[in-house]
């Protein structure tokens, strides 16, 4: 497998990574996820300013500049020939030794990266059938709107949901529905469409973005607001959205059926906006 | 450098990372951090308890008891000759490719574990110096009696701390002060010791239940109870704990001296009983 590794396009098993390098010892570094349709990356303009405000945040001074990291990525695709699936890229703070807490001044320390592909098409069955969903509580920290290394706290929302036997969490901070764990969540109530506004509670995805442009130019009524759990049997549709699976309809909620338990109008509608943009 | 790796004792440039383990991917993954005393871990027995309560935590199967673990570790103190320092020991869930958010079926992924020590000596002045805090709000997870490898919340807090030019953090939690940016905060009010009690805020420091355990032995009073930040004007002496540097006074917060500005005689107390515990 073709992976980048600092700048280089190498194979797969030549990538050694220091167990001193803070993404190892802290998961001090950030990621983005990056959908490949028909051989080109789609929104990576956006996917590379989250990074960049990410990197502010964190205090990482990142080693290349919007087009440098794209022509790395793109140059890593056609190497890896792959048409629809994605492309993953990770930039870590790099290599401190020995270990300390403190962050070192931007500048001092080489981050290291990396990115691959993974082939893969449209998961049409999921996004047809749609998940079942409970409600957890959001446990993450007060930072979720940098796309940090440091998961474990999504890591553990997404498998408390499936060891109680549901397909994906919907976190629940201080009585709303924050998002999902790895996804923005989505609510139709009475025609209107609401999701979560961005600020440090959630992660403020690029299919989120892209999708309330779409709703607003095809005069749907989208409203970034949080939406109470206590309104859950109000809820007529509900979906979850990221980069990888685009749209997802979450049929359920703690075994109640959303709607008639199947996706909903408005859930189909943004799918099919959503798929027609994807396409040049 | 030698470094324990998977069981073998190697050297340090013999260790090489895979990309797609999980502690890389995600901070998927525990540590400790043990002192050791004239060539002889200080409360191993301890720290092995929290990590297992961990690993049960987020099901991670520990691939050793808790004796095998600790030969390794003594066989790595002998080869590297440390009479006082530390060991630092980290378990990360393993390789998964390719990468998935679900935490894999305990088990099925075998986990990658390595340490290694650093030696130093008992910080003197710092410990009589002290060192001046800030409060800054604790942005980060709701299980952090977890010592997880996903420390970017503790970064930033240390990092906020120091580009306002203090010493280190105290965080505040919905009004009480909760710990510090890497070690547990205890405050003496009109003679009284105070500490935030264990559960999911804190991690429930070694060095915490062994102060805990002496100061009541010496029949000094002691509470586990949460220090409101509106408090601040009534606290005469603080200081904060951990492994490494045992008691550190905190002798200022937000610029504020707490009592004279110096090391408290309850803190000097407890430093004394603590250095004198750790000799056999």
């Amino acid at each position: 497998m073709k992976t980048l590794f600092n700048g280089q396009i190498v194979e797969k098993d030549e990538v050694a990574i220091s167990f001193e390098d803070r993404g190892y010892h802290f998961g001090d570094g950030l990621y983005e996820a990056v959908r490949i349709y028909a051989g080109k990356m789609f929104m990576f303009s956006e996917h590379f300013d989250r990074l960049e405000r990410g990197a502010e945040k964190i205090h990482l001074g990142l080693p290349f500049t919007k087009s440098e990291l794209g022509k790395m990525l793109e140059d890593l695709i056609e190497a890896t020939e792959v048409q629809n699936g994605l492309v993953y890229f990770q930039i870590s703070r790099g290599i401190v030794s020995p270990r300390q807490h403190l962050i070192p001044e931007k500048g001092s320390v080489t981050p290291v990266y990396l990115g691959y592909t993974l082939p893969f098409e449209r998961p049409v069955v999921l996004q047809q059938t749609g998940q079942r969903a409970t409600v957890i509580p959001d446990m993450r920290w007060l930072h979720c709107d940098i796309k940090s290394l440091s998961l474990m706290g999504n890591l553990l929302s997404l498998d408390e949901a499936v060891k109680k036997d549901y397909d994906d969490a919907l976190l629940e901070r201080d009585g709303v529905f924050t998002e999902a764990s790895a996804s923005n969540a989505w609510f139709v109530i009475d025609g209107v469409i609401y999701t979560h506004p961005d600020g440090n509670l959630i992660l403020p995805g690029i299919t989120k973005q892209h999708l309330l442009q779409l709703a607003k130019e095809n005069n749907l009524i989208v409203i970034e607001e949080a939406v109470k759990v206590s309104q859950l049997a109000d809820i007529d549709e509900c979906f979850v959205t990221n980069s990888i699976y685009e749209i997802v309809p979450i049929v359920s909620i703690d075994g109640q059926a959303i709607g008639d338990g199947k996706p909903g109008p408005l859930t189909q509608q943004l799918l099919a906006l959503y798929i027609a943009s994807t396409i040049d």
